[in-house]
């Protein structure tokens, strides 16, 4: 295969998709190739124009191909609402989840110094300007429970607890379908502590 | 996501690879806005361009930009040698394995009556001709042990046992670093069937 120039090149291309080895780069390159051209050249086109129209939403920092996002946009969000997450992939789940009805606001990764990632790096100083508006009665912090998504929680939490808002995390505890037998020792204390009274 | 038109229309385009999601297709479609935009400018020009310039190699009908693939054009091949494979990706396979120094002629597919693949489908009239011209003193059938596959081999087994040339087809058998135990019934059938002398 090295030496077929360019299926390697697509190859290559194909690698840096999340989750593709070289193994499934080549077994994705054959299929396209076995695809009709104007399919490949629509598949390229478009990913091209994507990220050629795509920015971030200037109050929310979501993806979007205009100023605002469709979010921010609408006028049937809760606008009183903050929701606080890591990434842009973060709303995307939300949305599909569909619960929540509020406005986002995307930090754009997690404070780890270790990785250069400290307060200043994220989007807390857009987080602190929004937040000063006085716009916002609640927040909610959902961010993952992880080292470094614990370490932004409680950044935030302290840096929230100074004004008027309600701030609330995601609960932790048992995914829906687990079995006790098989989760993990950590969880299953949070579950444990964070125990809801059945009314 | 569904109401974010460019982003679900990149999605959509990621979800015609193959093995790939819903899921890690929204994944990868984040992970491509995020890279540079003439990273994946780059990334979208090699995709149109290999499809574009990418033709099946007049002689065996593996996939090169020229009118000859490298494998036919090499003088260091074996032209009396030929390998019978289904698919341009089993060529990518055997050369990666490095032990084959003959030539290769794509079949394009398999015989499957059902799905409307007959022999005049495939390249087995092509297969035919290259045979006619006496080039050939060897012919290995390189083709998956599946239903389908043994179909193939048994046609082409009784269409070549016409001709002088020696045939033959790849060992089934315990695949190198496997455990009797967790063997199927006919990988262990064919294994002892085939089972060799040792010297």
């Amino acid at each position: 295969m090295t030496q077929d120039t360019p299926l390697a090149a697509l190859v290559t291309q194909l690698c840096k998709l999340p989750g593709v080895g070289p193994k499934s780069a080549q077994r994705m390159a054959f299929h396209l190739l076995g695809l009709p051209l104007s399919e490949v050249e629509t598949f390229a086109s478009v990913m091209a124009t994507v990220r050629r129209t795509i920015r971030y939403c200037q109050d929310c920092f979501y993806l979007t191909n205009s100023h605002r996002c469709r979010i921010c946009d609408s006028p049937k969000r809760h606008n009183g609402q903050l929701c606080v997450v890591a990434d842009p992939r973060d709303v995307a789940s939300l949305e599909r989840s569909g619960t929540y009805q509020g406005v986002y606001h995307v930090l754009g990764g997690l404070i780890s110094p270790l990785d250069g990632r400290n307060p200043d790096t994220l989007r807390i100083p857009e987080l602190k300007h929004r937040m000063g508006t006085g716009a916002f009665q609640e927040v909610v912090l959902a961010i993952n429970p992880t080292i470094e998504g614990e370490a932004t929680i409680h950044y935030l939490a302290s840096l929230l607890g100074q004004t008027a808002v309600t701030v609330s995390r995601l609960a932790s505890g048992l995914p829906i379908g687990a079995d006790l037998e098989f989760a993990d020792e950590l969880t299953l204390t949070r579950a444990f502590i964070e125990r809801v009274g059945i009314k």
